[in-house]
């Protein structure tokens, strides 16, 4: 190894070190259905110092809008099957009311805040699902992640301002596509490690990773790439984990520094390792 | 007056000389409602050099789909009464439906764009209107603007990325706001002005402000506010036009640079003053 070498890896590994925090937070159906936990988690999610991103899902308001319109909806492995009418119903719900009012009570909480949808300064660039890459199902406007774009939402973050992101992309070509909220949050959290320390977050409706599913004192609260193929190698992990386990684990393969999943309730708690399950980099042991 | 005084008195008349041109570009209901003329439009947009921020008004959507869903909804004086269920009907079609659709459209066209309400990086604070405040009518959830807070879209202008504002804004307590896009349109032009020479553009069906209310072919090219007051006072200005005026004279006395009104098709002949009326600020003559 040559001298110049050397010292760009000791470079490369202070400025790691010296990254400023951010947090990107997913939570999904069973907050925003629950106008009383929302107000509850974002009271808490404005009083996180430091950068912030949040990343929801869509709840049954969209289920519920499109029964009332009468646009029957059909569903294929607990995913929505996103036909035109539908696709124009998840982006009124989750791009325009859900996203909205998550804006407007963060900045009654005296925490700024823009809300974003893929689309928005080109931030997540999708194309749609086609049914050759899905067992023949056609998912409709379903759209998988091809790149995301971070130069507009740093000069935001500089200002304080939490960014919020809801469920849909584009695909460059003028076509919105519904996106799933945890793929989302992962590829935002990704990117953004190439400019800040990331803290992944996702928030749902179990206290953590659980050694019985049925039991919600079961945390396991840090667990490392071995110890969890050695979990569903047993089946020990419960089938709703796995899709949130290997993308946690991919991201921390991709940069982000540690993934954390747990109760939204509990987020104070969460940020600081009291609770949930934290999942970091395995080092060499 | 000092010396000092005066080196001041010719930065700042220099400093205005030297703003970048900015447009802000209404478009109603004419356009967003038929989809052939938004995407000319949108393409037309798009080639505009320069910074830019579209304000889309709603059209007939919010309507459609409050029959849809069996909302009825009561107009006075060509206002919509918000009431909640209408609140969050316009939430979903103006922030959601339209404002995303103009931005991917627009991404289409190579056109970086980003959507906001005034919620989003609280862009646009506003007060509910009192029936005190409006003869006693109760509109319900509308909005009177308070404030424009620009600090979150200059650094987004300066990436040239277009801002898209859908006519929503809200009240810093939560409560979000359905609010007029011409006024919106006024005040983020005089806003604006602080930073850039503004052009604020009205698109609408006709071709200009017109001497023959029925012929369009009788657009005043220019118009300064003594003409205004001697067409208005022989009542030769219809009342269609009145509000668009008034705001168009408020922007100029407020430090708009030009105010033009004419059609969204000819946006392209609009901008250069060969098509439209166009409103400057009143030399001594």
């Amino acid at each position: 190894m040559t001298g110049q070498n050397q010292t760009t890896i000791i470079n490369a590994t202070a400025s790691n070190l010296e990254k400023e925090a951010l947090y990107v937070v997913k939570i999904g159906g069973n907050i925003i259905d629950d106008n009383n936990k929302l107000d509850l988690f974002l009271k808490d999610f404005a009083a996180i110092k430091g950068k912030k991103i949040l990343v929801h899902g869509g709840g049954k308001l969209a289920t519920q809008l499109a029964k009332d319109l009468g646009i029957e909806q059909a569903m294929v492995d607990g995913r929505r099957i996103t036909d035109a009418a539908t696709l124009k119903i998840v982006t009124m719900v989750y791009a325009g009311y859900i996203n909205k009012n998550i804006v407007a009570k963060l900045q009654a909480n005296k925490n700024n805040a823009i809300g974003f949808t893929g689309a928005d300064a080109n931030l997540i660039k999708a194309h749609k699902r086609l049914p050759s890459d899905s067992k023949g199902i056609d998912y409709g406007f379903v759209g998988d992640i091809d790149s995301v774009n971070t130069s507009a939402i740093l000069p935001l973050l500089q200002q304080d301002i939490a960014i919020v992101i809801a469920p849909i992309t584009h695909d460059g070509n003028g076509q919105l596509l519904n996106t799933n909220a945890d793929t989302i949050a992962q590829s935002i959290a990704v990117a953004m490690s190439n400019n800040y320390a990331v803290s992944l977050l996702y928030c749902f409706e179990k206290n953590g990773v659980l050694l019985d599913a049925n039991n919600d004192s079961t945390v396991i609260p840090s667990i490392n790439k071995e110890e969890y193929q050695s979990l569903k190698e047993k089946a020990l992990i419960f089938a709703g984990m796995i899709p949130k386990l290997d993308n946690a684990f991919a991201a921390i393969n991709s940069g982000v520094t540690k993934v954390i999943i747990g109760k939204a309730e509990m987020i104070e708690l969460l940020i600081v390792g009291k609770a949930g399950t934290t999942i970091q980099h395995t080092v060499a042991h």
